[in-house]
């Protein structure tokens, strides 16, 4: 199929003009979207890179799931609601059935979030997803990453770990750790609910502790290791504790939401996700982590990449 | 340098939050934008290959100006008015001097446009560039690629062949045509003007025959090659009629605005930059091009790429 019919093929499956917040009768160039009055544009883009953010263990759809999942992962922690993606796909051939397939696992999670895909660009070469996305918030709602101030709780959304323990054993997408390693659920409703209410916001992409440092900057924080959020299969999976500690403090992948709330504010959960205190912040200082007997809780505070093919990639 | 030094490196250079339209003290997950009030956003992207959008004959400055030119040229298709840029980088490896050259290039012509690079991603793999590009404009005076009516007049901006003849004769930065191949110009003001006023537009990128085909859909042409607008280094370069109107037939690079008037409407010029009619719309049909005696020029009506190195990627 030549990438004219390939383009024409993305177009039928994708969003037209005249949906919502997409303007009709224009041309082909670019795509017109009309915001929200009085709301600020949030826009984020993230690549990924066959053999660096996934591999063969990835189905097309799951590779089309995760190039939306990552992006809407980094909205939620803005707080932002998701409205419009474009796709620069490059593939080294003008494969109609990974299309699809990719579009597949693209569009129902985009459709999931009530987002539209309304443009992109098709090319040769290695395999690479670019996807952007844009959202809307109030200005005066918008997440932020930078307000924690020593004393605030540090919480967590869903569970960790997941995503690194598929990784690790390998598990595939008939298990459910290896769904969340493969289709992530990015917190878009929870981050939209946080954002005023936290602190300080952010996505857990990198890892906990990766994370948490970029959302303290020069803060340190003590984290009870014992009250990381785990869920059954990790449990069972990995009952060592300093094992499966290992995997939560520094596994990425597992898009849950990372924030602090004033001492004050502890809720268990929200519209049913559960919230988990996990520490406080504390003063200037190094980040600890401590296990049931207070004791120091070693682990590897490296950055994480999907699929663990790469350490060295950061967004 | 390890890969958080490199973003911290980009963003040192590039748009701080408080710049204009970028809402302050927000993270960095994404960046908050604040569009002017009732205009529509535009979006677009456009990623470029190594060894298929372009080759070592590209500097890395050169390579970062051709990454902006080709997303501006289609905002100026669209008439919108240039605000915001955000950058996915995926390169081999971390090297500082090669993203430093890319970010003269970019960065320059960004400015040139009064356009910040509000955000972006870093990661390691097969050298290509995507970029986003966002502009504002009001709804109502959005540039159309479909309004072309039969009789309406066929017209150009600038000159057309330059960047086709650099990349025949192998051109370097020194000599005036090899700039049209490694510097285009988009055309940023000039869609801005003619947006209300061509009844159809669109960017040359990937020819004048295949975007003639695009802007026109089943209606026909009939072109005047020897009306086509021409560099005096162009017609040195490549005195025979024929060799040099099959390069400005089906060569692309040029980034000019190519347009479709109401038959009285007939501007030699627009702020300086001139327009030249070289056709009319004709009913459903071809698109003829003929010489001086009324015959036709036999050019290939192939897609386009830039350094020629690939003849099917479209977007």
């Amino acid at each position: 199929m030549d990438e004219f019919a390939l383009i024409e093929a993305i177009r039928r499956r994708a969003g037209r003009p005249g949906a919502a917040g997409v303007a009709p009768g224009t041309g082909d160039a670019a795509a017109a979207l009309g915001p929200t009055p009085g709301h600020a544009v949030v826009a984020t883009v993230d690549q990924l890179v066959e053999g660096r953010h996934f591999d063969d263990r990835a189905s097309p759809a799951d590779v089309g799931h995760l190039s939306v999942a990552v992006n809407l992962s980094d909205l939620a922690a803005m707080g932002a609601r998701p409205r419009w993606l474009l796709l620069a796909l490059t593939l080294p051939d003008g494969d109609a059935d990974w299309i699809d397939a990719f579009l597949d696992g693209f569009l129902a999670l985009a459709d999931t979030h009530g987002c539209t895909l309304v443009g992109g660009n098709l090319a040769r070469g290695p395999l690479q997803i670019g996807v952007t996305a844009l959202g809307e918030c109030d200005p005066d709602r918008l997440g932020r990453r930078h307000g924690a101030s020593e004393g605030d709780r540090i919480v967590v959304t869903g569970t960790l770990g997941d995503a690194a323990a598929a990784l690790k054993f390998d598990a595939g997408r008939d298990s459910s750790l290896g769904r969340r390693l493969l289709r992530p659920s990015p917190r878009v409703g929870t981050g939209l609910r946080l954002a005023q209410r936290a602190t300080a916001l952010i996505d857990v992409s990198d890892g906990l502790l990766a994370d948490l440092g970029h959302l303290l900057g020069d803060l340190g924080a003590t984290i009870d290791a014992t009250s990381l959020p785990t869920s059954t299969a990790l449990r069972e999976a990995v009952p060592d504790d300093h094992e499966r500690w290992g995997l939560q403090l520094s596994g990425g992948g597992d898009y849950e939401l990372l924030f602090t709330l004033r001492e004050g504010d502890a809720p268990a959960e929200l519209d049913g996700v559960p919230l988990t205190t996990i520490g406080r912040v504390t003063g200037p200082g190094p980040i600890r982590c401590l296990d049931a007997e207070g004791g120091d809780v070693d682990v590897a505070t490296r950055g994480w990449n999907h699929f663990g093919i790469a350490d060295d990639d950061h967004g």
